[in-house]
Order: C-alpha cells, then structure tokens, then sequence
C-alpha cells in the first residue's frame, strides 16, 4: 500500500511524522514523503528539515494521501499546482486523509465540499469559509475522507485508519508498539478544556504567525 | 536555550520529533538536530531522512539534551564517539532526558548509574544490564535527568519538561497548540493494558528488528 504525504515549506512537522509513525507499520506499506520539489523541505519553526523523495509530477496514484497542516498552508490556498495534485491523487485514492490545517488545503481543493470535517480548533471558522461543515471532535470521518483536528490528533487519525485498513488487531499492535498510552500533564489540549486565557493566548500567538 | 537532539542510522522518528515539536515552541528555545556528520539521516523503516545540521564536535554545550530511540540505538551500545559526547554534554547540561531506547544509550554512557528510568516497555530487562533501575512509568524524574517510555511518551515527557523551564502556563499553552487532547482509539498503549496476545506480537517484532 503506497502512503504519501505531500509537504511544503513551513508545514508542521508532527501533523506529518506522527500519522508516518503509525503508517509506516502497517504490513506491506510505504510511506514516501513528496514536494514541489526533491529535496529539503523546511519546517514551519525552521530548526527541522526533512528531504522529500519525490516530486507532485513523479507519485501520482498512492492509495493513502496524509496532508500535513502548518503556517506553510497559507500560501498554497490557490496554489494549482498542490491544489490540482490533491484532486487528481483524491479521484484515485482509498483514503484522503488530513492533520490540523491540512484539511484547509483539501478544502481549497473542493475536496471537502458539503462534508463534515475538523482541523486545529483556532482554524474551524477559516473551514467553513472552504466549503466544509467543521466539526469540533478529534477525528472526522466521511466515507472515504477522514480529517483530524490540530497536531497531535494525527496519531488518534492513523490509528483508526490503520483499523481501517488492516483490522483493529494489527492497529493495536502499532499503538503498543509506539506505546501509545498518553498521560498528559495537563488536561488543557482543546479550547474547552483549556483555561480561557491560554485560549486567548494561543489564538493571538496563532493569528500573527500567519 | 539551546536544545540538542542526537540522530543517527535507524532512529524512530517520533521519538525526536514528539519533542522537537513541543520544545521548539519555547520562548528564545532553538533546537538542533545533531550526528556523527552533517546531512540525511535516515529512520528505522528507510522511508523518512532528517537533516542533521551540525556534528557531535561543533555542537559542545546545549542546555537539553534529547536522546531518541531506535534499533539504530544497538550498534551504538559500545561507540565511544557518541557515548563520550553524552557524558560530556551531560557534565554541563540543564537537562538530560531521552525517549524510547534512547535510555540505552544515556546507560551505556553511564549517565544512569544507580538511576531509576525507563524506557520502551520491551526493553525494560536491557536497561537493567547497563546499570540503571528500570521502572515502568511513562515518564521517570530524577534531578535533571528525566527519561521517557517508547515513543509516544515522549511528547507526555517533553511537556513536563517545558514546565520546569518555562513554568504551568507555558507548557499548557504548547499543550494546547498542538492540541494534545490524545483520544486513542483502543486501550492498549501498554503491555498492562493490552490483549496479551499482540503485547506477544509486538515482543516477537520488536527482537527481530534488531
């Protein structure tokens, strides 16, 4: 099973790292990471940089499509060539999946049009504008469209596909072997849960990064 | 703050990247991955190269040090060149802590002589030959060395860490950037807690990995 996840300058690098850390576990599947360009593909706070191995034009028919959010979004919300990529790996694909922001990307590509879907909590209001339905819950999914809400979700979002794909015996076997037993040290990761000025705080951190 | 994350052949990408993501979002924190040589680095299942940006002899004196975890860990189990630059490194260090199998490297350098850690669950037995008191929690203090358990857990323990830098507030408002409000899907990121049939499964992987 071909998994590609298409990245970009300034994307983020856990939407992309933790659904390949999962993925890549599956029986029988590659994960191959594809750009603009082969090459270095730098990450949305710069310090991280990881290689591309192929290009939009080279990888054209994975099965799996797993689109990474980040700063690095916004630019490429009329980006054809990205934008067209998506549509044409989606006509194809057995799952088209998103972490964080990257469901704003297949939404500007009319993938999400008329469907439910999520991203990070401070960019739901941006979804609607797309065409999508947003929906506050951590994992959406719509047939063969499963998008997840910000970063870290995308852990949650491949381990139900990994269900999906290969049974949930094979998808628990990967969550123990990632040890998947979170113990956060906060019960603060979404804006309900979170103490409203933190909210405040991350939403002004998230608007001027843009 | 200069945080350092070593990386090598046929390291887990989560285990660097789980930290990388949360440290990086520390006020003035730069992060740097580091290897024996500049340039691509590749995971343990070959599908995802990392940049290293500098080398164990340019890169002396962080602050934190972030060890992860891999098979790549077991060649190195007796390699001067990495082991010497931990010890060194930790002599100076705020901050020494490692995810997964990166605990087996931090013991063979000694720097857990005596030391309750922890590390990923199937490893356990080994921690214990190189020294250190193994213990299974997610994420084990001591001082300024604090080890986490395999590969997700990182994530738990980076965010512990980002409190004691940068106090509560800050470490909830990383927590809530990336929105870490995990909902795994099953109940099983722990051998206590999973089938113990595929806690079975993921033993016989795990020996025949390396």
């Amino acid at each position: 099973m071909n998994i590609a996840i298409p990245i970009f300058d300034r994307f983020t690098a856990l939407d992309a790292v933790g659904p390949y850390e999962v993925l890549s576990r599956l029986p029988g599947a590659t994960v191959r990471f594809v750009a603009a360009q082969a090459g270095p593909v730098r990450t949305e706070t710069r310090m991280l940089t990881l290689l591309a191995d192929t290009t939009f034009e080279q990888l054209t028919d994975p099965e799996v499509l797993v689109v990474p959010g980040g700063f690095g979004t916004r630019p490429l919300m009329d980006d054809e060539r990205i934008l067209g990529w998506l549509r044409r790996v989606h006509e194809r694909s057995q799952w088209t999946t998103s972490v964080c922001t990257g469901s704003l990307l297949l939404a500007a590509a009319g993938i999400l049009d008329g469907l439910h879907a999520t991203t990070h909590w401070a960019e739901l209001d941006t979804l609607a504008q797309y065409g999508a339905h947003p929906v506050s819950e951590r994992v959406v999914e719509q047939g063969k469209v499963i998008t997840a809400a910000g970063v870290s979700a995308g852990i949650d979002m491949a381990l139900t596909l990994a269900a999906r794909i290969a049974g949930e015996q094979v998808a628990q076997a990967i969550q123990l072997g990632i040890e998947y037993d979170p113990q956060p040290p906060f019960d603060c990761g979404s804006p309900a849960k979170a103490p409203q000025e933190i909210v405040e705080l991350v939403r002004a951190v998230s608007a001027r990064a843009g």
